[in-house]
């Protein structure tokens, strides 16, 4: 599972930060999923290897021009570049008229179908080969979700002295069970998957959170995840300045929260663009490092652009450097 | 009168190229005009020193998603920098459904009044106290236009030596003369600046196109220009390749246009991602420039994105390049 970060600024693009987008790439290997789609995420997307070709699904967790308003130039890129195969677009009902509409009177036609599937009805669940997707509830101004992805289908190891004590030979039916497959042997004996093999690691769950001031609503989606990344738009102080009505987290709120439920990864992003690199005379984003820091003491990153993260099957994530 | 490209690939961005989009600074020193508005304009913007809130106004040629697709995020964004002030909007007519549903659907709201003008009536015509602008229509798959801007209120020279033959003395009144305002004497005359004052220069003439297969359509609104930006997709040869359905211009076209007409200056943009700047192995933007300059012996120039061009008082246009 690799994580590439699109846009990590709140609200509007900065020099060094693009307003949000997020890329998972798992599965087969140029498989991947956009969550979230800032205005840019296409041109972002023209400095990695990820092509709107192999693009499985869009997952957006609120209707905000900031994490929206990419949607309409990535689609009409992605029909250009000809892509045919359907496209889940999972988010808000309100996608559905503000893509019409706005495909509609730019004489945009998409040589694809876009499916969309409502994030917000009560039993959402969303699946495909490689990955199961839920989602939970979060407080912002308007309706925003988190994702929880885990993976599914993980690989099996055979049990090879159960089989051979049960005489189940070495055969192409060892292969058809390491898959999952049960299968029936030429004597017409009936072979299951589930007793003849093991699943020998836990599946990676990963949450990724929109817009939010209240991380306890993460609470169950967090349960067994390893990692979550989250919005920390300010320190506490300038929180506490700006008031509630934005309606973010706090770094500090957040890297408390991760600590609470005792998660072992933290990416924080969507920075307020008052947050500049170091050597500036403003606010700067080490002050929200160290808040966090202050308050986690699980492995604690700070995204910037296009920097890919890996949560490795052995459950520990790496930053990518190549 | 001032040109920042901020935008010179067609269809599609590339890694040294953004979708369309110009900037036209003009009358007080940080007034400007945006043409044309394709995602990522307000992206480019941070590396100039345009500022959305000192915009004057947005002219659309057509709602192709390559040329109108920033207007949301744009917007936003000037909405979010403070701007109060009412922004005219130029364009065909589709742009305010387009806006209207996405700003309703993405729970944004603009701190100041859109003024949407629709430049496709029959009558078009807008000016502010720097410009006059009128269109000509073009021939592209959507209805698109072309805008004209001609400077007004140029600053004026004193007869001095005819308002000293008819006996009025320097004084305050020589400014207002100066400025364009009739005056009346302490002994009741009537002076009028058309008397005693001379435009010394003829006022600059821009034409902006937008896509167009048929250059022609430009010789009224070329009538003595100094300037064309145009689109010129492909080379002729590639033209011909890809059939009439685009229905953009090819460098040969324009050029001979350009030529027939007998403009001063022509600014070629809008290129096909297929060419790509020199040193790679497939077409490349020189043989554009080249097949511009066998039919055309005037000022040329192919814009590149960030390229200033600066049209003088004394109607010589030049790159600037600080």
């Amino acid at each position: 599972m690799e994580f590439t970060f699109l846009g990590t600024s709140a609200g509007t693009p900065t020099r060094a930060r693009n307003v949000t987008g997020l890329a998972l790439r798992h599965g087969s290997p140029r498989h991947w999923y956009l969550i979230d789609c800032g205005e840019g995420t296409q041109h972002q997307l023209l400095r990695t290897r990820l092509s709107v070709v192999q693009l499985q699904a869009i997952f957006i967790t609120h209707v905000h021009g900031d994490h929206t308003f990419g949607l309409p130039g990535l689609l009409a890129s992605a029909s250009m570049s000809g892509r045919t195969a359907p496209l889940p677009l999972i988010g808000p009902p309100q996608l559905r008229p503000f893509l019409e509409t706005t495909l509609a009177n730019t004489d945009s036609n998409l040589g694809f179908e876009l499916q969309y599937i409502n994030s917000e009805s009560g039993d959402f669940l969303w699946q495909d080969d490689s990955l199961r997707v839920t989602s939970a509830p979060l407080s912002h101004r308007v309706p925003c979700h988190a994702f929880r992805f885990e993976e599914i289908r993980l690989e099996r190891k055979l049990l090879t002295e159960r089989l051979m004590a049960d005489g189940i030979e070495p055969g192409p039916h060892w292969g058809q069970l390491q898959k999952g497959h049960d299968v029936c042997l030429a004597n017409g004996r009936l072979v299951r998957a589930a007793d003849y093999t093991t699943i020998p690691r836990p599946p990676r769950r990963v949450v990724v959170a929109g817009d939010n001031d209240t991380p306890e609503l993460l609470t169950g989606a967090c349960q067994d995840a390893h990692l979550l990344i989250h919005e920390a738009t300010y320190t506490q102080a300038v929180a506490d300045r700006v008031g509630p009505w934005p309606r973010h987290s706090s770094a500090k709120q957040v890297a408390s929260f991760a600590m609470r439920v005792n998660l072992p990864y933290l990416i924080l992003t969507h920075f307020s663009s008052r947050y500049q690199s170091g050597g500036s005379r403003g606010p700067v984003i080490e002050d929200i490092a160290a808040e966090a820091r202050d308050a986690y003491s699980g492995g604690l990153h700070l995204a910037r652009d296009y920097q890919r993260y890996r949560l490795d099957r052995d459950l520990i994530l790496r930053e990518v450097d190549e």
